[in-house]
């Protein structure tokens, strides 16, 4: 009996560097022992305290004492995009501010910084002790995460979010010090950060210039940010102990095989689809002309970037050999929980449970991926509609995204003065109406609603043309009217969002009694049987907050050969020669023409083995004395599956080389003042 | 019904750009239909006397009118190897002839042009038809195949050999004007022509200046070569139509799937074993001294070679995907010719034949693998004491290898005054011995011979000490002396090789009995019935005899990005640096320090989706013009199960480009003298 357990605890046992550690539970003793260096308190403080959340969903770190956060330039290209115009188009062309006047107040950026974590499990517990089903369980714990996190703000006056973590074993209060004044410091030409295109994306070897510098100010000035990263442009060395810390989005881990099996068969495939659709949407209306490609671009950057990644997933998910291991992991623990009777009768039939949901949850999985215009102004109408009301009702009862907590970040991105483009929101809405025309029965009542007897070129022609909602002017209105101004609005977009308004909430509302109550209790017991089975020898999946994983400069056996650990500018070169500059292997005019300025032996970019995903993008690289090694911009394409396995032979994190981006600020972009400040 | 014939036909029509054609039968049409380009008569007599075949296992071309020969640097290495010893080193640093009297005699290496091909298929049939079973039919058939050979060897005086194609289904006589004298002219340093050594072999993007050029001689003269490829050093542009002619080694597409399957469950598991053994022991060897890593470098290299070439075919072989391709192929094969009763009744048990010979064949396949000495002096030997008697029989009896028309070839081979190392013999004999040891029954007979109560360590000590065949006068006078000369030599290798004849004699019958005899005839059959069932649309598989195969430059899907169609000088200082210069990735001084002389965005390497195999190794990549474009050096990795399937989105051959070799010749080497005789 005891070998049984001992195998079935070594079933779960993390592989070497692999996860994705909060900091208040770091693998501390993994790391002395594997490369004998110990992780400080201080040394955890210093890291945090650099590390940064983009809410635009990246990464990044401050790179001086005055401000200076460093992320990508995949992450900044939302708010290059949106300062974009006709004139000035930052993505293509890049922008460096010469001065601290010169530099760009992004549309609606938010930061945050992680300034404390508590643990708040038991009082979540104690507050559903007492309810008689999954219903009231779901609503009691509704209300007491929106009184600890209006209390903790309150209190504070800090981002207080709830974070579900272990699915649900256990519940912390994150503290967030947050910042909406972000400034645009510098950018490099879309063609150098993402040479290689989509093609190249989530590969190595790479050779992009994966970075952005944007500056964080409070009250119109620098903040200071005495714990930034040192800028080592020495890099790390080939086997080099190397952490990332940074805000992974969202993994699968520890998901049953019920979740993966609904995610592989239903989710997935429409996902896939829906996007497929969208690009081509995209692309025809990129054809239309030279400001429409420009206006477009982000979005079908941002697009492929996820069908790539999401048919990694999925073929990860066809992968029999992967579903054997989680399958194999499955049986192991509900084993091991049915070895105990006390385990057995708590949670026994969480499984099942989760199981039952997902079909049910499968039932309904058309509605929630063809009832979409794909529009930023039925978006930002159906927030108005539904804010009006919501924040009238007492705090805990409200929809999702209502919160106390959460209405100044709500507001912050409602008001946004970014650029809404009325021709690129008419090919959204008539490509997205076309689908949903072609995937839902014709007498469906939300497309029936929109439609009203319109083709949906028709219907989308009339919405845009007819509504005032790109103005934020008319949209703060709308919001400081509340329920009355709302209801006195003509506005085309304002008067659909109401009468599809009553279909969004019954959607939500079957889906929280249906799926999410009985998910979240389950996966509650299933985490806690975790903890009881395994003890908390591992990491929670991934819930886009700071995480901290560690690992060496490694190459991996690729395609019959081995991956480097580094590449160079020469390889940049090589590959744009290879194709004969074609895009998306051609170089912007300032790399080629400035080539014999570099020095082109300088690392370009390197790979590490820890483990990240989508979310870590723009997270520093950080050497043992809390230095910037590097920049995380990607993994490769073996990491794909990541999101529910890691597998330290190939799965790579994929990282800028701040050697490179010091010779190219230096060579290529004379920004004298920036490496000035960044102490070179 | 008639559906069903198209099916199965279109089920073997070769894939676009498929196949290694018989210049007899070249793709004419296909050609024509694809890419607009015909080949006529003309052209293919210029390509193929411009062809040559490198007995040591490989291809090359003419490239200037007189006589001066390129192929790899890897098809020349053998006599690179035996041209050095403890002083010079040309393996490992190059050599370049400044003048005609400079150039090196190759020890031991033939070259063949081939000068016309004749079908004998009715002969050899008309030979065997009165034969009552297989035994008979291939003793009839190798008496007609001596009879022949010996006929055109005596008529013409050219080197003939009787070529099988389509397992059989036509017999060819290949006529071969035959070199002896080839001169050493040009050859790069190792690490620039193998850059990236074992780990790059077989894969793509790839660096390497893998080139060499021999110049034929003949009376002390350098030959005339009218048919000379003109040299461009323009290449082949992306997707630019190419031509591939050389002499792809063997291919095995036509196999039945018994034959497969034992390939993959007893043949190729042995043959790595073994090749990875013999690794190990020449590994060991190296580290005792630099001389005698100098000494092993050659065979370490073939052996690896080899060793990543069957993993990948073995992979192939194990891949359910392949294997459920050929299982298709057949199964529809096997239903044409069920279908129709006349060739039921002369083909239907043909397939059933083939596998219980396979069986048979499978019943002693460990002595084929570990019956052996891995030694030069013990084959010598072997040579010496069956030639002394074979050559006193009539030529249609006699072993293969024996025949008349191969004599002179042999007694070239045997007569090399190329070293051999006795050190290394005895390392070779010891670490082959100890392992036949452990694969086989501690009362073998074969091993008992051998050891005679020794450790494998004594045996081959006392077996090269003793001996004195490394001497070629010795070998010279033991043939000459015949019978009994051998019979009356106490060198205990020609001692032993006697004792040993009888058991390799009784395997050899065994094998012809059961196995070969059994699978010529009924090979023989399925080629008819092939014939029969599809016609002649198809090409046969590799023989090592000239093949033209024809596709374009092209890059493929490579592990989630797109591979190049070229690399450029800059990739093979990227991936150096990459690894920070570390073996296999270091580069030899000449290019590391001549780094400023070069034109980095040089073409390197570029890839065609030409069907190629090894053998093909040295042959020239041609345009329409009839031009020289490149020098094909490998496969990539997708194409090592191009053993038994080809496959054009991933399948592609890997060639050194003409720019290149002309930069290097010119920047790196100042080879003018050979510049301005390729008329550069």
């Amino acid at each position: 009996m005891k070998i049984l357990v001992l195998l079935i605890a070594s079933a779960v046992v993390v592989c070497a560097d692999e996860g994705m550690w909060t900091f208040d539970n770091p693998p501390t003793k993994l790391i002395q022992s594997k490369y004998g260096f110990t992780l400080t308190k201080q040394w955890l403080d210093h890291v945090r305290l650099a590390s940064a959340r983009l809410n635009d969903g990246g990464s990044g770190s401050f790179v001086s004492p005055h401000g200076l956060l460093l992320t990508n330039h995949h992450v900044a290209r939302e708010q290059l995009q949106k300062s974009s115009n006709a004139q000035h188009d930052y993505i293509k062309d890049g922008f460096l501010a010469r001065s601290q006047a010169e530099e760009i107040k992004a549309p609606d950026l938010e930061v945050n910084v992680l300034m404390s974590t508590e643990d708040v499990t038991a009082r979540i517990e104690a507050a559903t002790k007492s309810a008689q089903n999954p219903d009231q369980e779901f609503a009691a714990r509704r209300k007491a995460m929106a009184e600890i996190e209006a209390e903790s703000t309150k209190k504070t006056g800090l981002r207080s979010d709830i974070v579900t973590l272990y699915s649900g074993g256990e519940y912390w209060l994150y503290r967030y010090k947050k910042y909406t004044d972000i400034r645009i410091v510098f950018a490099p030409e879309a063609q150098a950060a993402f040479f290689g295109g989509d093609p190249d994306n989530f590969t190595y070897p790479r050779y992009d210039l994966d970075m952005a510098l944007f500056r964080v100010y409070e009250n119109d000035k620098p903040i200071d940010t005495p714990n930034y990263l040192k800028w080592n442009s020495k890099g790390a060395a080939d086997n080099e102990l190397v952490f990332v810390s940074g805000n992974p989005g969202s993994t699968q881990r520890l998901d049953t095989l019920a979740q993966l099996q609904n995610d592989r068969d239903n989710f997935l495939p429409n996902e896939l689809k829906l996007l497929k659709s969208r690009i081509a949407v995209l692309e025809t209306f990129s054809k239309t002309s030279e400001e429409h490609a420009r206006e477009a671009s982000s979005d079908i950057f941002g697009f492929q970037n996820s069908v790539k990644a999401l048919t990694g997933e999925y073929e990860g998910l066809q992968n029999p050999r992967i579903m054997e291991k989680k399958r194999d992991e499955e049986q192991k623990f509900r084993a091991a929980v049915a070895a105990k009777p006390e385990l057995l009768s708590k949670y026994g039939t969480a499984w099942d449970e989760i199981a039952s949901a997902e079909k049910k949850s499968a039932s309904r999985v058309k509605e929630r991926f063809y009832h979409s215009t794909d529009s930023r102004l039925a978006g930002i109408a159906m927030q108005i509609v539904q804010y009006v009301v919501e924040v009238k009702k007492p705090d805990g009862q409200r929809l999702p995204g209502y919160h106390d907590s959460q209405l100044e970040s709500l507001k912050f991105e409602l008001l946004s003065p970014a650029p809404i483009y009325k021709d690129l929101e008419q090919a959204r809405i008539a490509g997205a109406l076309q689908l949903d025309v072609q995937e839902m029965d014709p007498n469906d009542k939300f497309l029936q609603t929109i439609l009203a007897g319109r083709t949906p070129q028709q219907a989308a022609t009339e919405l845009v043309n007819g509504t005032h909602l790109d103005d934020p002017a008319v949209r703060k209105r709308l919001l400081e009217g509340g329920e009355a101004a709302v209801n006195a609005s003509t506005d085309p977009m304002i008067v659909l969002a109401k009468k599809l308004d009553p279909m969004r909430r019954e959607l939500i509302k079957w889906t929280e009694d249906n799926v999410q109550s009985v998910e979240q209790q389950a996966g509650e017991r299933l985490g806690r049987a975790r903890f009881a089975v395994y003890g908390k020898s591992t990491y929670p999946d991934a819930t886009f907050t700071l995480r901290l994983s560690y690992g060496t400069v490694k190459g991996y056996p690729m395609n019959g050969t081995e991956a480097p650990p580094k590449t160079t500018f020469y390889g940049l070169f090589d590959r744009a020669a290879g194709f004969d500059y074609q895009p998306p292997f051609d170089l912007p005019s300032r790399i080629k023409e400035g080539r014999n300025k570099l020095d082109l032996s300088t690392a370009l970019n390197f790979v590490a083995t820890n483990d990240i995903i989508g979310g870590n993008s723009g997270s520093p690289v950080i050497n043992k004395e809390g230095e910037l090694v590097g920049l995380i911009f990607d993994g490769n394409i073996e990491s794909l599956v990541g999101d529910f396995v890691y597998d330290i032979e190939t799965n790579r994190a994929v990282a800028v080389h701040t050697a490179a981006m010091a010779e190219a600020l230096r060579k290529l972009y004379g920004a004298d003042r920036l490496l000035k400040e960044l102490g070179m």
